[in-house]
C-alpha cells in the first residue's frame, strides 16, 4: 500500500506516538520489515517536544525510556525548569516519580510536558500502564494540567502537515485509533479514515464524540479509495 | 491536653489516615511518646476497608505498605475481585502497578478501594507522592472512580462516631487539615475546629469550600474552649 501511494505521487507522513525509541531506530525497524520510509517522513512526540522546548527556552528533566534519551541530546538539561514525561516503562520507579514530582512542586509555575496520554498498551507479557496514567498521577499531586504533545494534539498534526507542505483540507489521516488518530486529525481540519484493524473495536462505531469520514477494512482498501478519488 | 479531656469525662477517638502501619504499631508509637491511647480509640482506613470488604464479600488484591498487611490477615484474599490501594511507598513499583492495573481491567466491573486520597506528604528525605496520585493513575487507566475510605469520607467519620456512641451534633473534630479533617467532619454533621499547627497554612482561612466552626492556635487551646463550653 505504501508503494502504491508513493507511485501515485501522493505525499506521505507517518504519525506515531512511539516514545520508547528514537525515530532513527523506529525507522530502522520499519525498513527491516520492508517499508521504504525515511526519518523525515516520521512525526513523533519527542522531536515535537524538542521543538516546543527550544521555542520556549525550557530545560527539561527527562522521565522517559532510556532508548528515547538520544532525541534530547541537543537540548540543554541543566537546572531544569520543566519535566518531560514519556512512556518510561522500567524507569517508572517510585524514586524517579518522586524526583519528577519534587522538581515540579518546587517550580513557581510547574510545567509538565507529556509525550502522549495513552491509558495502557499491550505487550507480549501483558497489559502495561501507559504514560497517560503517570501523567494523571503527577497532575493530581501538583494540581496542574500537563501539556500533551503527540496525538491527538492539534499542534502535532499541524507539524506533520508542515512537513508535507499541504493544507489540512488536502490531507487524509488513516488510523486505527478513534480518538488519537481520527479525532485528532479532524480537529485539525483533515479528513480521517478509521481502519477496522489493530486497535479498532466495533464499539468505536458508536463513539460519543468522534465519527470518522469513512471506515475501511484495512490500509489497502483505504489506498484504493483515495486513488480512485484522485 | 489528652489527659484533661479524659479527666473531664469526655469521650475521645483519634481519626488518622495512617496507612503505613497497623493500628497496633501506631498506638505503640504513641504510647512510647507518653499518650495514653488504646487501639480501640483509633479509627484508621485499613480497619474501615476490612469492614467494607466483609460487608460486600470482596476479596482484595493488596497494593499497600508491607507493615500494613497484618491488618488484612483475617480477610480472604484468594481469587481477588477488587484492589485495595494504600500508601505502598517502596511497593509502588512499575511491576506492582501493572499487576494491580491488569487485575482491575480484567474485572467485569472493576472495584478500586483507596485508603485515602492524599496528594503528597513530607518525610525527612523529602516530599513523596501519596496514595491519591497512584489512585488517579489507576482510575484513568481503567476509566473508573475509586471508592475512598479514610478521611474525608463521610462513612469514616460515621464509624468513629459509632465507636464513641455519640451522634454527630454532640461531637467536635479537632484537626490541622482543612479538607480531610474539617471538611469531612462537617459533612458528617459534626462541628470542627482547625488548629493553626501542623499542616495548617494561612491560605486555609480563604478556602473556597470549607470554613471551620472556629480556629484555635493549638490543641491545648481547643481543649480549653471545649471544657469552658461544657
Amino acid at each position: 500500500s505504501l508503494h502504491r501511494i508513493k507511485a501515485s505521487g501522493l505525499k506521505l507522513q507517518l504519525c506515531t506516538n512511539e516514545t520508547q525509541a528514537t525515530r532513527e531506530s523506529f525507522v530502522r525497524k520499519l525498513r527491516a520489515m520492508g517499508f521504504d520510509i525515511s526519518v523525515a517522513q516520521v512525526t513523533a512526540p519527542a522531536p515535537a517536544a524538542c521543538h516546543l522546548l527550544r521555542e520556549r527556552g525550557l530545560r527539561p528533566h527527562l522521565l522517559v525510556h532510556n532508548d528515547l534519551i538520544p532525541e534530547f541530546a541537543e537540548i540543554d538539561k541543566t537546572n531544569p525548569n520543566c519535566v518531560v514525561l514519556g512512556d518510561a516503562a522500567e524507569n517508572f520507579t517510585y524514586a524517579n516519580l518522586n524526583e519528577a514530582f519534587r522538581l515540579l512542586i518546587g517550580m513557581e509555575k510547574p510545567v509538565l510536558i507529556s509525550l502522549g496520554k495513552g491509558r495502557y498498551y499491550k505487550e507480549t507479557d501483558g497489559l502495561k500502564l501507559d504514560v497517560g496514567a503517570y501523567m494523571k498521577a503527577l497532575e493530581y499531586a501538583c494540581d496542574i494540567q500537563a501539556e500533551v504533545v503527540g496525538k491527538p494534539a492539534k499542534r502535532f498534526f499541524e507539524s506533520a502537515l508542515a512537513e508535507l507542505g499541504v493544507p489540512p483540507e488536502q490531507a487524509i489521516m488513516i488510523g486505527d485509533d478513534i480518538v488519537n488518530d481520527v479525532g485528532g486529525a479532524q480537529q485539525c481540519g483533515m479528513r480521517a479514515l478509521q481502519v477496522r484493524t489493530g486497535k479498532y473495536r466495533p464499539s468505536d462505531e458508536n463513539h460519543p464524540e468522534v465519527k470518522p469520514d469513512a471506515y475501511v477494512n484495512n490500509l489497502a482498501e483505504a489506498v484504493d479509495i483515495i486513488l480512485q478519488e484522485l
